[in-house]
């Protein structure tokens, strides 16, 4: 019987088995990493989810990663925290950075946190929401491996340096951009390039820095890093005509709010992989700004007056950020999470190589 | 002789009368005011240069703006202030909320703050570089007049709602990204109208949703606001495929921080023009996070790393922005400020309705 779906709790009570027994994470790292890379997986964003293990063990046989190390704060003001990961799991550093920043925002209104030696967090929104959850305003920023090319340049210095804001709105869900600042997720270019090989203009630049289609090139450049040159472009692609200058001014703005403010690894400077890499996080309380249930059901005015506006001729309806992944998110707890038949195929290649049993659906 | 040139000092001194003698700005107003229009041609962004006489006259008489109000801080805590801009002109708004700002953040670290019932503030970057001057991260965004599209519909509901965000380097210029979440400004369609009416794909829908490259059309939509339907895209275009849900999110962003939290009145509710309008700043001390010296040289590490990367086939350079804006003004000091011929004309007619001698060269 091919499998397909599995239950939530199951899934993450098997990933955090994996990661204690495979990979030697600790029992509350693992359990934080299991839940974010499962949460990945039930909002439809299996590029972070649990398929994640093979990268996350790559980096331990590489020595970049230290399981064991602590995070530790390394410097604090009432509205800011500077964290160095020490090398451990980007979701022991983050989960650190996240408990004291909506403590101190809490207690002081907002609060901006830097992390620098850190790995992969996962999905930028498994943290910015958790504000959000509070009644806060949530940011979650962070450089990643080399993937993108600045505006008219050939080399590969930044990586696809997501954003993340979550608003809320006094409901679920609430508003979450959560957005590569590259045109798409690398994810993108390998599905393409399985599917035909072709890929639109505007999502990568060949080793010339000229814009290409060849979707299986493209995915190679990344994914062997053989060669600095070439790679994805940011938002609004390879000229200025439709706004390429913008987003790799957004990847830029985070390369310098991440690496830039933490005295970090700028992502030029990583190993192959994503440890050393930098974070940003943000709470801020609501009622600095006026009653938070006003504040919260104007903001959910304006979402409502967007959604309910006609939609172009051929669209069904216009959503707002975070809704797909809700109703995702809510079919998963349901149904059961979906795996990919290669995903299932990795979990399995993992659990023989870990002498763990097979995960049942 | 035509005219091409004027000297900084003298445009800006003119201006200042023009705003005093033809729309009863109060001195201080008018002397921030002219300023930061001045900057703007200064900088080679003529959008939002003194052409804009034309709108604040026309606000002006619409009984929309009122120059003599005063704006007043309405709430405030140690790291937040809300303002009511009682549609005193945005340049006082914005000068009352940027001083205060800075010498919260100067006290306490960092300050945000939102402004309500403001009207147009010029150039973003005029803004948010003020921090960056004081040795701060600066931030400052803007919702407008109705001119963007939601990914998916065909209501002009949201604004061009720009992003500005400066960051020291500890040299000139700073990082400046100070970007129209648009795909282009309004301006650039108008060019495209004059110039063969021809426009790429990707800058604007029609009444329909559907892509147009009519530029004549694209433009009138906008400027005579006769219908709710049909108007610009934001970042990304109006498919997925390219990243449109991303820049329309940035825009929807930039409206929930700034109406949002201000609980003041969104795009789509707005008069036509630009009165009513809200921003949002922010000035955050780069020592919450470390030595600032240090900070600053690591800034500059990396744009400096980014800069001399080798460029494109068929590209001079890499630029990092805010470059061409600060090379322009210095050329601008240095051998005049240029208007068009249309901006020249513009300045005549209005000098003739307010009984002023013509600005000479």
């Amino acid at each position: 019987m091919e499998r397909t779906l599995v239950g939530y709790d199951r899934l993450r009570d098997y990933m955090a088995e994996m990661l204690k027994a495979g990979l030697g994470y600790p029992d509350a790292t693992a359990r934080v990493a299991s839940e974010a890379l499962v949460e990945a997986d039930a909002r439809g964003h299996a590029s972070h989810g649990v398929a994640r293990i093979k990268m996350y063990h790559e980096e331990l046989i590489d020595g970049l990663n230290d399981p064991g190390a602590t995070p530790e704060v390394v410097r604090e003001t009432p509205v800011s925290i500077v964290i160095d990961g020490n090398r451990a799991p980007g979701f022991a550093a983050s989960r650190l950075a996240m408990d004291r920043t909506m403590a101190k925002a809490a207690e002081h209104g907002t609060c901006m946190t830097v992390v620098r030696n850190s790995c992969h967090f996962g999905m930028a929104g498994y943290w910015a929401e958790q504000a959000a959850d509070e009644g806060m305003m949530g940011v979650a920023l962070t450089n990643t491996l080399r993937a993108g090319i600045p505006l008219f340049g050939r080399e590969r210095l930044l990586g696809t340096n997501p954003i993340c804001v979550a608003v809320p709105a006094g409901r679920l869900p609430h508003f979450m951009l959560d957005m590569a600042t590259t045109t798409v997720a690398l994810g993108k270019i390998e599905v393409a390039a399985r599917r035909g090989g072709v890929m639109p203009v505007g999502w990568a630049v060949d080793e010339g820095g000229a814009d290409t289609v060849d979707a299986v090139r493209a995915a190679e450049i990344n994914r062997l890093d053989k060669s600095p040159y070439g790679g994805q472009l940011y938002l609004g692609g390879a000229k200025e005509e439709l706004g390429g200058h913008k987003g790799y001014g957004l990847g830029l703005l985070v390369e310098l709010l991440t690496a830039g403010l933490s005295l970090g690894t700028p992502t030029y400077d990583t190993y192959v992989g994503s440890c050393g890499i930098c974070h940003y996080f943000q709470a801020t309380r609501l009622d600095l700004f006026g009653d938070p249930g006003e504040i919260k059901a104007h903001v959910a005015s304006i979402l409502d007056r967007i959604r309910s506006s006609p939609a172009a001729e051929g669209r069904d309806r216009i959503y707002i950020h975070g809704e797909k992944e809700f109703e995702r998110r809510r079919k998963s707890l349901e149904e059961g999470v979906y795996l990919d038949p290669a995903t299932w195929e990795r979990l399995d290649e993992y659990a023989g190589l870990f002498g763990m049993d097979r995960l049942q659906p």
